[in-house]
């Protein structure tokens, strides 16, 4: 078994480990363990837990890139549509995992960033990337004429990633879909407010 | 000093501790020590750290349940300034903690749901607790006309608990208070598309 393995091995375990017990829940001995090296083989791999939450945020990261290219930045879309596949993509993945894992990236906001100014910095770049990418789909809306030309686009992407995230967090504690549900329907409502005549919306 | 007094002081810096560093982050001797009083002293006031962290969340929900009595609650105001009072305390907090602190549920939701399911089905009715306040809020704005009359007040009120959180959340990543503010404004607005005749309503 290379050392390359060993590394890939403990980061796909290391990923589930802490999405389930949080960042601190999971200790480096447990992860070798789930992973099935040595530990000296994560101690080889990476200099500190704190590098190794930084790659594992990396990796959570790549995946929220391509949910994004994948719905949010699919230019063959509506607004509309493209947010409502986001959130069922967001909610298959919640229900495979029987709400038991919520999201990483709230995971480690809510452990690390009094902790670890590294990764906290990081933390940020992420929300601030995700954030981008659906200002950028609502500025597509407001250029397609599709949403309304005041809308401070800025603004409402925080609001949609923030309350999702928030969603993501009543789901694991209550292990139901529901929450996610609820805030996709009300995110949905808010752009049709945006995009039609409203009198012609139900509530 | 009585014991009574040590128990006092180690669940009010208790509650500091874990704000900032998480549960699993906050240690049983770093609580002591930050509480100034013998490690013995927690161990003979909870005999786990579980059920030191079960007292924790009763304090945290009794704030919680000031907040809503003086807040949502507060039946000589309409809705829509009773949830703004309510927003407008949370910013202050958060302010005032300079935005290390997020909120405590938040915090052991991601970390504790998926360790211990006595703390998870205590923070579920804690969440039910505090959506209830805010649906009965709401369904006094549906009973005076304020709000319209087909609203699912539930649906609501739980994006809304939720939204609040995942902003919370961001706002300690972020450490401005920004992602509260923009939760604020939005979710006024929404109501005011529930209150008003939509057409009048600006983005």
């Amino acid at each position: 078994m290379s050392k390359m393995s060993n590394r890939e091995k403990i980061l796909t375990k290391g990923v589930r480990v802490i999405h389930e017990r949080g960042f601190g829940g999971a200790s480096v001995r447990g992860i070798a363990q789930a992973a099935n090296v040595p530990l000296g083989s994560f101690t080889n791999n990476f200099p500190s837990k704190e590098v190794f939450g930084l790659e594992v945020l990396e990796r959570y990261h790549d995946q929220n890139r391509q949910l994004s290219a994948r719905t949010l930045q699919d230019k063959s879309l509506p607004v509309r549509a493209r947010l409502q596949a986001c959130f069922d993509r967001v909610l298959e993945d919640l229900i495979g995992y029987e709400m038991r894992r919520g999201s990483l990236i709230g995971n480690f906001s809510t452990e690390m960033s009094g902790q670890s100014e590294l990764l906290r910095l990081r933390l940020m770049a992420i929300y601030q990337d995700f954030c981008a990418d659906i200002q950028a789909m609502l500025e597509d809306g407001v250029g397609s004429g599709e949403l309304r030309a005041d809308l401070d686009c800025a603004q409402m992407a925080q609001f949609i990633y923030a309350s999702m995230q928030g969603a993501l967090l009543f789901a694991k504690v209550l292990r139901v879909p529901e929450p996610v549900e609820s805030c996709r329907n009300q995110i949905l409502r808010d752009l049709d407010f945006i995009l039609s005549p409203p009198e012609t919306v139900p509530l």
